[in-house]
C-alpha cells in the first residue's frame, strides 16, 4: 500500500523525541537513580526493577514525569528493602524536579518543516503524557505559533485517535501522523485507516518498542523530520 | 447585572465537587497523612505544612492527586526532620493509589439535571487536574453519554477559558458555566463576559477560596443543581 499524499489536508505531529528531545532525559534520570542505589543491587537489576514498577502503575498513574517519580520512589524503597535513606528519596524528588524544568531542545529540522507547511496544512500537535508538563514543553518551545490545535491524550491507541478525529471533523484520508514511536504514532494509526511516518529517534523507550511481527509495510520510515517536505506541498 | 437565560446554548459543567464527590477525599487523605505523622508535629502544624508545599510545587506539578502525593512525600521528609520511616512512605503512596480507584459518587439531582438539558443545550464537561483519572472518573461516573465534549484544563483561569471558547467557537453570550468553586469556576467566566452559577459544595479546599473583595454579585449562587432547570429550558 501508498501512502495517497495528495488527499492529506491535517498533518500530526507528535512532540516528545518528535518535535524535542524527551527520552534521552529519562534516560539521565534513570542513570542517576541507578547511582544513587548502587550500594543495593546492580545497575542492571535496578534498571529492569524500576521499568518494571514503572509498568506495573502504568495503568494508574499513566505517563509523564510524576509518574515516573512515584515509580522510583517506590522501586527505591523495594530494591532496598525499606532502608533507602530520606537523603536519597530527596535526591530522586530533585532528578524529577529537574525533569520539569529542563530547557526545551528542538530537534534539527523541526522549524523549517513546520515554517514550511503551515500555509497548506492544518497543523496539530498529538501528544500524551502529562497535560500541565506538555503544555509547558509548548510553550517553551517556541512552536505554539505554527499549530491550529493541540491536543494531549492520554493515551495513543486506535480509541483515542478516533476520538479525536471525530471530535475535530477530519478523515482519515485526510490525516497524516509524523512520529517517532511506531507503537504510539504509527501502527494505530495505520489500523484506523489513516497514514502515517515513522521518524525514529536515536533512543527509544522500551515500553514504546514494538516486536517485528507488528511491523508493516504501510508506512515510509524517514532518517530525518525535513524529508517529508518531498512528499508534500511547500 | 441579570444573566440572560435566553442566549444561553452551551452549558459547562465543573467535574470534581459539582458532578461527583471529590475534596471529600482530599480531607481524608489529609486526615490519615496526619496521623501517619503524628509523633512529629501538632495535627494544625502538620496540615499547614503540607498546604504550603502544596502551593509551593502547584506551579512544577500542577493539579491532581499523583501531585498532591508528591508534595505528601516531601512534606513528610521535612515535617520528621528526614527521619520517617519507609514503612510511612509507602503508607503515603498507599493512599494515594486508593484515592485513584475511589468509586465516584455522584452529587444528589445531577444525572436528572444532565437528562434534562441533554437535547436543548449543548452540554461539555470542564475540569482541571490530572487527565488520566479525569478521563477516568467520567468514564465510571455514566456520564460520559450526556456530553458533547470533554476538556481537561491544565489550570481554570480567564485566558484558558477565553482559549477554550474559541477553539470550540462559543460566543460568551451563549455560554453558562456551573461549578462549586467560586475562584475557579465563577468569576474567570464572569470576567471574560460569560455566565456563571454557582452552587457551592460543603468542602473547599484552601486554595479555592476567595476572599470577600473578590465576589461580586454578577452570579447566582444555588443550593442544588437541581434549582438551575427553573431558568432553563427543559
Amino acid at each position: 500500500m501508498e501512502i495517497d499524499f495528495s488527499t492529506i489536508k491535517v498533518i500530526g505531529f507528535d512532540a516528545d523525541d518528535t518535535l524535542w528531545v524527551n527520552e534521552t532525559y529519562f534516560r539521565e534520570a534513570e542513570e542517576r537513580f541507578a547511582e544513587l542505589l548502587d550500594g543495593y543491587e546492580t545497575k542492571n537489576k535496578i534498571d529492569q526493577e524500576l521499568f518494571k514498577m514503572e509498568m506495573q502503575n502504568l495503568e494508574r498513574y499513566g505517563y509523564g514525569i510524576k509518574a515516573f517519580v512515584l515509580s522510583m520512589i517506590e522501586s527505591a524503597m523495594e530494591l532496598s528493602n525499606h532502608k533507602v535513606s530520606n537523603v536519597v528519596l530527596s535526591k530522586i524528588l530533585d532528578i524529577g524536579k529537574e525533569m520539569l524544568e529542563q530547557p526545551v531542545v528542538l530537534l534539527e529540522g523541526v522549524e523549517t518543516v513546520l515554517q514550511k507547511l503551515q500555509s497548506k496544512y492544518r497543523l496539530i500537535v498529538l501528544t500524551k503524557g502529562d497535560l500541565l508538563d506538555q503544555e509547558r514543553k509548548l510553550e517553551r518551545s517556541g512552536l505554539k505559533k505554527y499549530f491550529h490545535h493541540v491536543e494531549v491524550l492520554s493515551d495513543k491507541k486506535e480509541e483515542n485517535y478516533k476520538d479525536l478525529l471525530d471530535h475535530l471533523q477530519i478523515k482519515t484520508s485526510e490525516f497524516l501522523m509524523l512520529g517517532n514511536s511506531l507503537k504510539s504514532d504509527v501502527l494505530p494509526i495505520i489500523k484506523i485507516g489513516a497514514s502515517a511516518v515513522h521518524i525514529p529517534f536515536h533512543t527509544t523507550w522500551q515500553h514504546e518498542m514494538v516486536s517485528e511481527e507488528e511491523e508493516t509495510n504501510e508506512y515510509i520510515t524517514l532518517n530525518k523530520i525535513e524529508d517529508v517536505l518531498t512528499f508534500l506541498k511547500d
